[in-house]
């Protein structure tokens, strides 16, 4: 049996702990898996003394994880810090310059600087590795690293963040409204004290960032991905996504499109009961990648959670341990291409358009002119009564397929219209 | 740039001439990933002069396949030719004694002899790989084999047969019975002029007890496979399923037993309508994987086809391009434990049973008599009106959760009863 890996974890948070008592439990069978032991061999937290629940005092406490880089009893470093920036990046960086190992959970950080690190990981042969990174437990980036590796992709999306998706899922079977929902996500565990980054998107972005990059070997480009969230979609466009055959869900949507460009998004869709995400709820995350060879392929699971993440976590580390990390980005780092981002307005499909709009005379009118001037064509058109919160009233609309800059016409010619209560909410319907 | 990898191809059936196409169409990023270019080199099929839509010029042309193994100038053999013994067994052998690296999508030579194969390879440091044998294009043997590496895992099950998925979910949507809907599939190129391996459920138990394998660590068991297949099941099954929230698929199941047991079987189950397995219809495939710390992954595509099964086959000389082709069963061949099998009678759960009785008075009091007489607590209970073919008339229920053994007995029983016109169906109902 080969000489043990030496691992070094670098916060001791749900996952940190999640990882040490999953190497714990699975020891054995880890051991004949990786072909040798994975052990632990140092950790740091902020706190010494905090009670985790796992017996710490095999493991070396490091004050500053920075030293970890440093240790030569260290092969692999886990960064479960978090942080796009500051420690997490330092240590990443002084770890990979030292030819340790590093594997991380840190979506945010590989986002901003994951060709940085893979640029320094290759100078260095030393693996870099993220599983954990992208929708918890599920083996997707490997799943496009390798599985999908024989063909070209032509489309990667799906349900990228937990949170969001545990309170549409909700909201949908409840009834209930968005910050209703939100609050009974945060008592449940679900949703952070300041969820922002899940319910605008862009955790959902970094992550779809990080699987456009291995998919379609193109180096990441964050700042690309267009990125709205959930905070505007009411229990009221869910009853007409219901009422039309959809479900409302969060889908973060990379495409390649005909010209080269590519197009990485995060929206509320909605989604055809028939289509398979329709039928993921609750904090589960989901990801279809189209092959032109394989077709459609769906990676389902858990997508947060501490054991899921630790499973994820330690599946990195057994391919370290096999010696089989490969190129983190499936491509040496220096052979990423670079994709301009693609125009949106190109993009032809079918839109959900939501109204909020005062109940007087004229309103359906004016919209309708609207859509009509920019070249819009209304598949149906529902408007329902007064809503409970005052005048205002929905109209919802889904047009037939078009380009979107059409529906972006549109809706610039009724900006700053005295019938519009509210901006109006605008909704791809997933293409199947 | 490294030297390119050689392959040879065995085969140029429907998938051999797909590997021939995908590497052509994608011969550019298959290099930049393989970091190598992958090359064909020799090819060999029955009918030389048979026009296949490819051009085969560029390679040599081998009569016989077994002299493949024998070519300096060939680094991989890839087997497409089928059957579980004569040639391809031959070829496999050949090949790994020799050193080369050996590819098949043949899954029952794998579920045979895929034993002695991985102690060939491991003997001659030699990769062998078969992502193809299993659920066509989608990556599970990868995701077994590393995305879930690590977990223990308690549960893989899944719906590992396209033919009959065809067949159950066609009959669901049209309402018509087996015969029709195999003819349809046979006329539709979704099933085999003799479907017999399909239908009676062999294929999946091939690709269940390969997956078994790789997932619990231990020796393929293909013998121990209890085997039903789904020529059993009527439109009246599904009916009735349907009125109880259920559809009705083939489901291979392999669970790690308390006992440290191997239970696997291929049988029809109910499967309830929120379960992820029920939304999958058509030709397509889904595996889950239950794991300790992932929780339950769902790896769902094209389970079979000419271009999904290309892609998983060059997904594998990817791999080995790469130099990571690892353990072909996870842990090395030697390593690999022996499970006893399971217990079937033990099994706890809940059975949906069909009888086909004559309409005449006392048959409800025999059965339910036996029932009783067996332990079996019976849920619900529904008998239909005369059947079309004749005096025969369906009896239906559905079990409370109790040891199998229970109904195995009750059955028993009512074994040469005048009152049952045919033998009784029973189909285990999927827990969630």
């Amino acid at each position: 049996m080969a000489e043990p890996l030496r691992i070094a974890i670098a916060g001791l948070g749900t996952v940190g702990t999640g990882v040490i008592r999953l190497l714990d439990a699975n020891r054995e069978v880890l051991e004949r898996r990786a072909g040798r032991a994975i052990e632990v061999v140092a950790v740091n937290a902020r706190e010494r003394a905090k009670d985790r629940g796992v017996d710490l005092s095999p493991f070396a406490w490091v004050d500053d994880m920075q030293a970890m880089a440093a240790r030569s009893d260290v092969d692999v470093v886990v960064e479960l810090v978090g942080g796009s920036d500051g420690p997490a990046l330092t240590l990443a960086r002084a770890a990979l310059d030292a030819g340790k190992g590093f594997v991380t959970a840190n979506k945010a950080m590989v986002a901003h600087h994951g060709m940085e690190l893979a640029e320094l990981a290759a100078i260095n042969s030393a693996p870099f590795a993220f599983e954990a990174a992208v929708a918890g437990g599920i083996p997707v980036v490997k799943g496009l690293r390798e599985g999908t590796a024989a063909n070209a992709l032509t489309r990667i999306y799906g349900i990228l963040n937990g949170t969001c998706n545990y309170i549409l899922s909700e909201m949908e079977r409840t009834g209930a409204d968005f910050d209703d929902m939100l609050r009974a996500a945060q008592e449940q565990g679900f949703a952070e004290a300041d969820p922002t980054f899940d319910i605008e998107g862009v955790d959902a972005a970094h992550k779809l960032a990080i699987l456009a990059a291995i998919g379609f070997g193109t180096r990441i480009d964050f700042e690309a991905v267009r990125c709205a969230g959930i905070t505007q979609v009411t229990a009221s466009d869910i009853a007409q996504a219901d009422a039309l055959g959809y479900v409302v869900r969060l889908v973060g949507i990379a495409s390649m499109e005909g010209d080269g460009r590519l197009l990485q998004r995060v929206r509320p869709c909605l989604v055809p009961f028939r289509h398979p995400l329709a039928a993921v709820t609750g904090p589960t995350n989901a990801v279809v990648a189209e092959g032109d060879f394989s077709g459609r392929l769906l990676f389902q699971g858990a997508g947060a959670g501490d054991r899921p993440t630790a499973s994820a976590v330690v599946a990195d580390l057994i391919d370290i341990a096999r010696g089989q990390a490969g190129a983190p980005f499936s491509v040496p780092v220096d052979q990423l291409g670079s994709a301009e981002p693609g125009d949106p307005g190109e993009r032809r499909g079918r839109d959900y358009i939501r109204f909020t709009v005062a109940d007087r005379p004229g309103v359906l009118a004016e919209i309708t002119a609207a859509m009509r001037d920019a070249g819009v064509s209304i598949e149906s058109l529902i408007q329902r009564g007064r809503d409970h919160d005052g005048g205002a009233v929905q109209v919802a609309m889904v047009t037939h397929e078009g380009p979107e800059h059409c529906v972006t016409e549109a809706l610039a010619l009724l900006e700053g219209s005295a019938n519009l209560a509210a901006r109006p909410l605008v909704m791809p319907i997933l293409k199947d």
